[in-house]
């Protein structure tokens, strides 16, 4: 673990910021009445890169005044790098630049945030251990919890990018067909049972046309977000059988705003754990591609105090994100930049660190305290559902800014 | 069903055609060293649409000299309805424009088709009874066929966006994870079981945001082409369980090069078989939706002549793409112009209906003969597998023009 790499931007040096000179996290910001642009996020302050590219400063081919990251990743890691650099070596203590960069910071408190970049194609994983086991106890009973494929394959399915939005935007509760196990006939209602999962989202930033080796894939991905993949459980339970979830998932796929690139992230790395039974080759692990990220969720009750229900870290994970990315073109399916890949629900191995409300009420049948004294099994309308997520380094931290959303009540 | 109009370009005036002036499919062309533009198939010809904007006997805003027909499709049914309008004039028996519209048209032998459109996402659906049954009866017995969902959703799945590929794109035979059921542990291999879904792809030409009546379902489909869901039968069958294909449906879906537009099929609207038990409300049909289109599957081994093994029609589904939009918009999901919906594999009552190889030769169990001698279970290498498909009016038909693939070996 390095140390914490001192700017002058002060509210950057601050152990509680998120946005450290370590970080240099990319977004897409605009102010009241101005088009969205690149921005990276140091300290309460962000940089207009749009800005300083105009004035010379970068030199990117204006890819940093487009809509979005994806042109910039579509340059590929030797611009990754070189743009990383440089604005450390801008926005360092004792930067010759400084006069004429800090006229391009904005306080962050005056930006709006949006998608930081165009979601080409959305997969989910199910990639979580303990969250396969619990899901798969409460389904199937502990003796049959994980599908006989689980400990071989990182287990996917293809999403919805339409679906993706950033942190803060409002979602309404789904409609959707509900048939209880007791039930004669479906009807068509509002989901009952809506829910969330904590996952990593990883941005793949380079396309590809055939099968990758993993080392290829983690070469591939350019950094992660937060993702919360909204999940309908009782229209999940009637559809699912046999080609998969489809509008249980299809309402929204929230992710945090920030891209975490993983350049800021390599001081962090994690193995996977042990496994019980070896990959096969074209997915073994060839080095430590998981990450050190303490996550925690929260969750906020209309108009009252936020309870931290659950708390975990995304090196839990069973496969990482190269893993995933190796598999998903394993058949020669091609990648884009600007595919996302969703790590799966991030549990742990202790009551508290269950990434879904469905693993912390048991499905419901224990419904679990909040701070206010409300219980909850399920989101109530109204309810604002945060992910929180840091790598914590000495006297520093790698922060993802949270990933939120409040819940609506469903369609009249 | 009306009558043949007839056109001053002799050749789609021809019994044989695809192309007559009932039809009217929009494609992308380029000759040698040109760039791809907006073209219409009639008879043996294409007419380059940007050039008739160029030249002023169009006004579409320019979307016709960009490189797929999304921009078009964006511009709204009022637009839609127009061009049809006035390629209609301009191409009819006595039109007064013919000289000048003349020198746009390429003879069709001289240009390559490119996709279409850019696929924005990829739904595939499981909506046809008959391939259901089949495949149902295979795996699980005759009395346990449908899923007990299966009468009540048009069930379906997010497939892969980038895999989808215009006709004639070469195949390469997939590698994916193999486990039969007496092996002790899973293989990566080349699939054994490489197969084809005969099916149609429906057109969203508008967005949405919100759910969706069938109605509104329908008017937002903008045209319909062939498709062709390769299949991995071995991969798929130990991925699956439990959230649905994914690598054995990723390699590659080819899709016909023509879009024949809805207002084209009009003449050939057709009902949905009764149903056993009624839909929910927001589901029910609301007038005939299906299409009369025949469709046919052609296998030729590598330097031989094509056998035709199956032939069945798109009015045997069990559910319209309207009610398959109208459902995949049910949760909220944003629909998006370009979005492609695989109608499911269209197979009809008796055994020469089946549109696939998995159905053709009951799970490998029962090889078919071809006219060449040989038999197939599935697809083997150099095999060219084409689907056709035309609605038939009086003294013409309505094409798609040939979706075809030859599948070459597995890389090594």
């Amino acid at each position: 673990m390095s140390n914490l790499h001192r700017s002058w931007v002060e509210s950057a040096n601050r152990a509680e910021t998120d946005f450290p000179l370590n970080n240099l996290p990319y977004g897409m910001v605009s102010r009241p009445g101005e088009a969205p642009r690149c921005g990276v996020a140091i300290g309460d302050q962000v940089l207009d890169l749009a800005g300083l590219e105009a004035q010379g400063l970068l030199s990117f081919g204006g890819v940093l005044g487009t809509a979005g990251w994806n042109a910039f990743m579509a340059l590929g890691p030797e611009a990754w790098q070189r743009l990383r650099a440089e604005l450390t070596a801008l926005l360092s203590e004792g930067a010759a630049q400084r006069e004429t960069v800090a006229p391009h910071l904005i306080p962050l408190s005056d930006v709006a945030l949006h998608m930081p970049f165009a979601v080409t194609e959305y997969t989910d994983f199910y990639a979580g251990r303990h969250h396969a086991t619990n899901v798969g106890t409460m389904f199937r009973g502990a003796e049959n919890a994980l599908p006989p494929n689980w400990l071989h394959i990182p287990i996917g399915y293809n999403g919805r990018a339409s679906s993706v939005v950033v942190s803060g935007t409002e979602i309404t509760r789904p409609h959707g067909q509900l048939k209880g196990p007791q039930d004669a006939a479906p009807r068509f209602g509002p989901s009952q049972r809506f829910d969330i999962e904590l996952e990593m989202g990883a941005i793949v930033g380079q396309p590809s046309t055939g099968p990758l080796s993993v080392d290829e894939a983690f070469a591939n991905i350019f950094g992660y977000v937060l993702l919360n993949d909204w999940s309908a459980r009782d229209i999940q339970a009637w559809e699912y059988q046999p080609l998969g979830p489809f509008q249980a998932k299809a309402t929204a796929t929230t992710i945090s705003p920030w891209i975490v690139t993983a350049a800021a992230l390599e001081p962090f790395r994690a193995a996977t754990p042990a496994r019980e039974v070896a990959l096969l080759p074209h997915l073994q692990d060839t080095g430590p591609m998981l990450y050190d990220i303490d996550l925690q969720v929260g969750l906020a009750p209309d108009g009252g105090a936020e309870t931290i229900i659950a708390r975990t870290n995304y090196k839990e994970m069973y496969y990482s994100a190269a893993q995933q990315l190796a598999h998903h073109a394993s058949s020669g399916c091609p990648m884009r930049v600007g595919d996302l890949l969703g790590s799966g629900t991030i549990s742990g191995p202790a009551r508290e660190n269950r990434g879904s409300l469905l693993e912390l009420s048991w499905g419901g049948k224990e419904p679990f305290q909040l701070d206010t004294g409300e219980t909850r099994s399920f989101i109530a309308d109204g309810d604002t559902l945060s992910l929180y997520g840091a790598a914590l380094g000495e006297g520093y931290r790698i922060g993802f800014g949270p990933c939120t959303g409040r819940v609506g009540p469903a369609r009249a």
